[in-house]
């Protein structure tokens, strides 16, 4: 980026930001000179780990995909701009899930490694989320299994000598590069893994089904932009929504494709559309997902409370003077979305605020043992 | 309109509309000239009743936001552009609704008045629907009643004349003016108005619910455009979606609110969100919905078979090398929107086609008794 936008973005930001946090015009003014003599001589420039949090928080803010936003002020930094080689990384993402677990009262977190400047120095997670199923396609001796969002991921840890079990909930390692650098691949240690096995309040057999999920989302893929800073490793959590696991990662066709087996279980008639074994089979596969999650103690928030946390939201940053920046179609939950007040605002409209959580090309489709 | 405009517009679709009928060259050319020499005449031109059919059809095709679309080529025509006073549109449109009805066994049907060019000769139907139930809002003797999407075209019903019952299911009268006229009102005669009364496949009680709905969806207040000329009344249907009735009209909190009957009725637990109930009401809602329709002999379709007969339209349009106009946030149903293909087609993109419906300024909001 030219030195000129650069500038302008970070002058844009550290007003914002400091205003937000109640600075003086003094420190504005002292602390965006210093920002203008650092870009003139290094060409770029170095947040403060204050500058670096608030900024984090303003980018889930400004997601206009995310319906979780009432509690963008809650989200807590861990700076870990100074981890230096893929271990230190993986230590880092490692402590990450720890703390983010929490026992199950999952903590809002972000860690953020260093900008992403230099090239060879730039640092890659190459997992969409911290925690995530490994897929395999089925072949002539197998069936297939696992998460189909992973398979071509989990080719890719296979041929940097990760090996699974063809199981349907293998966790894959952190795969994390610097620069150019070959793919390092670091297991997760199984005391970090928490997951929730799924069972119902009222269908006893649905343990039979064998469903499980983890309790905490970390996207680990997007870039958080800043000022005009690039952070290409920024990964962050907040809880789940019940849907996410059970309309979604369970109950699409293109993922773990549970209902027909959820709809056999409660004996369903499945030849025909009519008796809508489908959307009944969904209605109880995130009831269980609910049930189960508020057993094991770990934070779920069903879609009708998180929709209303989102009016909230949207009421609390009108009073700020801020336009909130939504896009409806991810907004609106996959569950009986009309019965939310989110399916009938017709003002949603997305607005390119800064900062912001970015995605960014894939390393692993572009990995060469892909 | 310019009638040079109207004359490209009106050559368009002659062409368009002649090579989808397999006309010869020498038939188009032909009637392109005729449709000049009376433009230039005249100023405007007038079509056959073919080309009157089958621009019915092109604007059902095109009609972005509707998932019924593989059934465009069944939509009957009655050609109604003679019909002169308010007396003989209100007859066209009762036998419109006798028609459609067709003992349950729904046709899709449109009836086209004359087009829309001399202002004191234009035809407005001031219906929504030709049936709709009337809405009474709440005042110090009353509870609110009906449907509050009809609450203000009501009042106009009233203060011209008409007395409803105040119940839930008072279906309105048609009312019709013609130029700047007095608008006219035609109660519907009782032996007309079919309707399904709400029964549930397992769930007795349903029935003290006393839910009720009309069996055919007659939209009346869309223009229809055809090579440039516009007929502002031009009313058409096809058969209910089970979701329109279910999960929207008796489910919104802002039609008939009935989710919380519903659940009372079914014992759930509604001190908490994460019972589902909203989610649960809906869907035995649906089922009834469904049910009931079944048992009267109603036409009535599923929101996934719905789903999948408009992936086959997309596929057979796709096949005359035509690009499907498609609003996702119309298309996709309001229960399990993520079961359906529609939810994971990102490919859905509007166009500006014409033949087409267009919304146009309701006479309601403008009426001076309002």
């Amino acid at each position: 980026m030219h030195i000129e936008e650069l500038t302008r973005q970070a002058e844009a930001f550290i007003r914002q930001c400091y205003a937000e946090l109640d600075k003086t015009e003094a420190e504005m003014d002292q602390r965006i000179q210093a920002v203008r003599e650092e870009i003139n001589q290094s060409g770029s420039y170095t947040h403060t780990t204050e500058e670096l949090a608030h900024g984090a928080r303003m980018a889930w803010r400004n997601n206009s995909r995310c319906i979780g936003r009432l509690f963008w002020q809650s989200i807590e930094l861990m700076d870990e701009r100074l981890a230096e080689t893929e271990e230190d990384i993986a230590e880092a993402l490692l402590r990450h899930l720890e703390k983010a677990n929490n026992g199950g009262r999952i903590r809002p977190l972000i860690t953020v490694f260093r900008s992403g400047e230099a090239p060879d120095r730039r640092i890659r997670i190459w997992n969409h989320q911290l925690i995530r199923y490994a897929g395999y396609p089925g072949d002539a001796e197998h069936e297939r299994a696992g998460d189909p969002a992973s398979d071509e991921f989990t080719k890719v840890c296979q041929q940097l000598g990760w090996q699974g079990t063809r199981g349907n909930y293998d966790v894959l390692p952190l795969v994390i590069s610097i620069g150019n650098g070959h793919p390092h691949v670091f297991p997760i240690p199984q005391h970090l893994i928490q997951e929730v096995p799924l069972t119902h309040p009222e269908i006893e057999r649905f343990a039979e089904l064998q469903l499980r999920w983890y309790s905490v989302p970390i996207i680990s893929d997007m870039q958080l932009e800043i000022g005009g800073i690039l952070y290409p490793a920024a990964p962050f959590n907040g809880w789940y929504m019940e849907t996410e696991i059970g309309s979604r990662n369970l109950g699409d066709t293109g993922r773990y494709n549970t209902l027909p087996a959820v709809a056999d279980l409660m004996g369903l008639d499945r030849s025909s559309n009519t008796t809508l074994w489908k959307d009944r089979a969904l209605l109880e596969l995130n009831r269980a997902v609910l049930h189960s999650f508020k057993q094991a103690g770990v934070s779920i928030v069903d879609h009708h409370t998180a929709a209303d946390q989102f009016v909230r939201f949207q009421e609390q940053e009108q009073g700020h003077g801020r336009q909130v920046s939504g896009r409806w179609s991810w907004l609106i939950p996959p569950m009986s979305p009309s019965s939310t007040p989110i399916w009938h605002d017709s003002k949603l409209k997305e607005y390119d605020y800064s900062p912001r959580f970015l995605y960014q090309r894939s390393p692993v489709a572009t990995c060469p043992f892909h």
